[in-house]
């Protein structure tokens, strides 16, 4: 393709006066910019649909995409039209004058060219794919193309830099600390929400530990949802630092930290196109990790039939990526291994697992043992990042903390610290038990299909929709008796993850015990 | 990516009843449909930002992207907002009552993700991915996809099969003749008009060549544009089939007839994504041929520095390609290779390019000798098809044709046919001489130095903008003396050619002939 000219696309560039209206468009991660069709001030030569322009005022520079309108009444001749995130991310009142320029892709997509065609980037081509992604320079078929072509293949080499380039893109937290602790969990176990419990453990100790997490994208609930149940979760970068200064830890949502933007911009591709790839999974948690500024690491990789993870292989071949990625960044990183086969706690859904958290860390008797024998597991690892913590007293000193009550304090601080949540969710009234059809022995529960049905009842727009499981695996049932209870706050959502539980309801038996 | 349960799916899809309602934005290629945010006619858990939904009235159905507004006065809380192209496409009024119901991605796009992941592809999955594209199915980062995945590698059968799928993905057309014939130019060289020359002279001689061609994309003129200076040239694929059975040929538009249109569907994601692969771009032409429905065909390869295919190698290899193809596809195919290295004929815009067919079509002794002979030699290539002429009497045949008035004759009934253009062009009445600063011999012209200076002039939207070239490669210039003229209509596009035309004007010279 041939490249435009520099000189003369300055010339083309004298750029356009217009007046910012908000367009009230939700066009997601896309910046979306629009004039009206044939307005004298707009030259159709350079002012095409879909070509990128450039959104000026002052210094701050904003690009998008650009499309037509016919219709004044929706976009009037002198006007540019700024969809919703384009119009947030130029912070700019309506009326503004601002100049509006066509511009030529990025440079960078050429190095996504090269890397189409199957050529290795060097480090300055990665790092300006990154940058140029996190300040939504690149289309989505932009970033569709890099990461095809990333997923096909990645040297070691170009993965290092993806990665520093990612956690450099953004904002980096730094604290006055040699130690930074951090734990990440690779994801998709139903009721999994030990983060809640390791957090306020490893803050009780006296380690610093910066949490951020995601909230749910194809799951019932992420921990930020969990959290939110408890407490505010969407702080800003600088109330986060605040919270963790001042409670040694903290539950917020990465989405308004900017904790490597790129990693979001990057997701928002990768899950929609389904691209599962573990180096680019490697170098998305790393980013952040590096980003919130830790310098230990454990990750927890769940093993089972229906988890991320299928096989012992598979997850030794993610261990080492991380191990050796964690020592080339300076991060390093620890992996355990864990038992992914079912859901850990009693509750899938925000509310009934924010109840799981909370009975474990009051020690009331009903908590549940799984979650509790995993969060020690994985807080008393952690702990032993302490210098002054004897090799193998981790676990112990973690049991003292949950015990004694020292992590429910913490956890109370980090609440009041964080704030209260903006709505009071409350449990869904409607429910329903699902039965076991037959007498046998739990042999397997499907976390999918767990997962399927809590989303079906609502969760976790619906924060008290979700399941209470009742049996496990290894728990002997009579026929007739209850496996888990339906949650649900609406009655077309009540109905149809009833019906979708009456006719698969996710557990396997063995017959005869 | 855990794919959805599809008992479920169903469950939750009894879909909603909205009011169609226009919103006048251009969103290209992808249907947009857009809901007023928090309408409690529909849930939020099904119907999100960015999900894929179906728009059903009676037995039609179109596939959008879902978008949200919070203005009530954009979309109405029972309303469904159609962006442009996406109204266009249901061609209903507004007001109707559709269904809208949440969809899964289309089940093709795993075959996607298996070809991203290096597998090849079967036939079916091929068909599978070309008809879910041609029906617009497929978001933009789908499409992007597989074209990475495809342009990364493609096995013979899986080109085979994707040219195949293309041409049978829309309109086929069948001709009541055993040759139909049929001519194409790989592009690039500016002014290089020689379809309308060779279609008169083969419809002339009494063979069938049904002629589609593009607009311009990156270059000043398409034939479709230039063409369009003489006639209407977006005709239906109706009218197109009656001028062909009248006029034994035609030069229309391909954009509305609806030959593989999955084609036009990647061509434009791959245009602004700058993926420039052999295959993809064989599959592409072919597969418009064979829909088209043409038994023998002509591809022309010009070759030069500036040209888009650079030297004889690559010439060769792009020629192995078309005949084995060609072959196994049941539409035999010659290539010839021809001199790329400077513009054919005097002009270059549309009305120039006009003029210099017209001259050569009137035997006008003012007539480009190039565009002559090249037309000529390529004409009597694609007569040679017919058996009745003699192995080497096409060169002749096509003189007589066109010296006798014959080929001239042809136009004008191909031109009143068609229909008149929708408006007078008229040659750009700015104009200005850029002149040599040196004496010297042409050693060489620039093809993309003029291409973009006859754009900057205004071609190919104003047609009577572009240049009118004086002087060739191994033509005496003196010092001062005019090398080519600028048209142009609007003043700022004049200034803009003219400037970066003095700045570089594309002609290099021997210094000492």
């Amino acid at each position: 393709m041939p490249k435009p000219v520099t000189g003369d696309q300055v010339a083309a560039q004298h750029g356009v006066a217009l007046q910012v209206r908000r367009l009230a468009l939700d066009t997601g991660r896309e910046n979306v910019a629009v004039v009206l069709a044939g307005s004298a001030s707009l030259r159709p030569e350079v002012f095409r649909s879909f070509s990128r322009v450039a959104i000026t005022v002052g210094e701050r520079t904003v690009i998008a995409t650009l499309m037509t309108s016919d219709d004044p009444a929706l976009i009037g001749p002198t006007e540019l039209g700024l969809a919703e995130p384009a119009f947030r991310r130029l912070g700019e009142p309506e009326g503004t004058t601002v100049r509006l320029s066509p511009i030529a892709p990025p440079e960078s997509v050429d190095a996504v060219r090269r890397k189409i065609n199957g050529r290795t980037l060097a480090t300055a081509d990665i790092e300006a794919i990154v940058r140029d992604i996190a300040t939504y320079r690149y289309a989505d078929i932009e970033i569709a193309a890099f990461l095809v072509g990333a997923a096909s293949f990645m040297s070691t080499e170009e993965l290092l830099a993806l990665t520093r380039a990612m956690a450099d893109a953004g904002t980096r937290l730094v604290w006055k600390r040699p130690l930074v602790v951090d734990k990440h969990c690779i994801g998709g176990i139903p009721g999994n929400r030990t983060s809640m419990i390791v957090v306020p453990i490893v803050a009780a100790h006296g380690l610093l530990i910066p949490k951020t997490s995601s909230r749910a994208i194809t799951s019932p609930a992420g921990t930020a949802d969990t959290m939110e149940v408890l407490a505010r979760v969407d702080l800003d970068v600088d109330e986060m630092r605040r919270v963790v200064e001042t409670c040694g830890g903290c539950l917020v949502w990465g989405g308004h930290v900017r904790l490597s933007p790129a990693d979001d911009v990057l997701i928002s591709v990768e899950r929609p196109l389904g691209i599962d790839n573990r180096e680019l999974m490697v170098a998305s948690i790393m980013s952040k990790k590096l980003a919130a500024g830790s310098t230990r690491l454990l990750i927890d990789i769940p093993v089972g039939p229906h988890a991320k993870v299928h096989d012992a292989d598979e997850a030794m071949r993610l261990r080492k990526l991380f191990e050796f990625l964690g020592d080339r960044l300076g991060l390093p990183t620890d992996v355990v291994i864990t038992d992914g086969r079912q859901p850990i706690g009693t509750g899938i859904g925000p509310v009934l697992e924010a109840r799981d958290v909370m009975q474990v860390l009051s020690n009331d008797p009903a908590a549940p043992a799984d979650l509790r024998e995993k969060a020690l597991r994985i807080a008393g690892h952690v702990l032993e990042y302490d210098p002054a913590l004897r090799g193998g007293a981790g676990y112990a000193r973690a049991k003292e903390l949950l015990d004694g009550g020292g992590a429910l304090a913490a956890m109370q601080r980090i609440i009041d610290a964080q704030g209260p949540p903006p709505t009071r969710a409350t449990l869904g009234h409607l429910t329903e038990e699902i039965v076991a059809e037959q007498a046998g022995v739990v042999a397997a529960i499907d976390n999918l299909r767990l997962n399927r049905l809590a989303r079906l009842a609502g969760a976790p727009i619906e924060k008290g929709a979700g399941i209470s499981i009742h049996k496990k695996v290894g728990d002997h049932v009579d026929r007739g008796e209850p496996l888990y209870r339906v949650h649900a706050s609406e009655p077309f959502e009540f109905d149809s993850a009833v019906t979708a539980a009456r006719r698969e309801h996710g557990y396997r038996f063995l017959d005869r015990p």
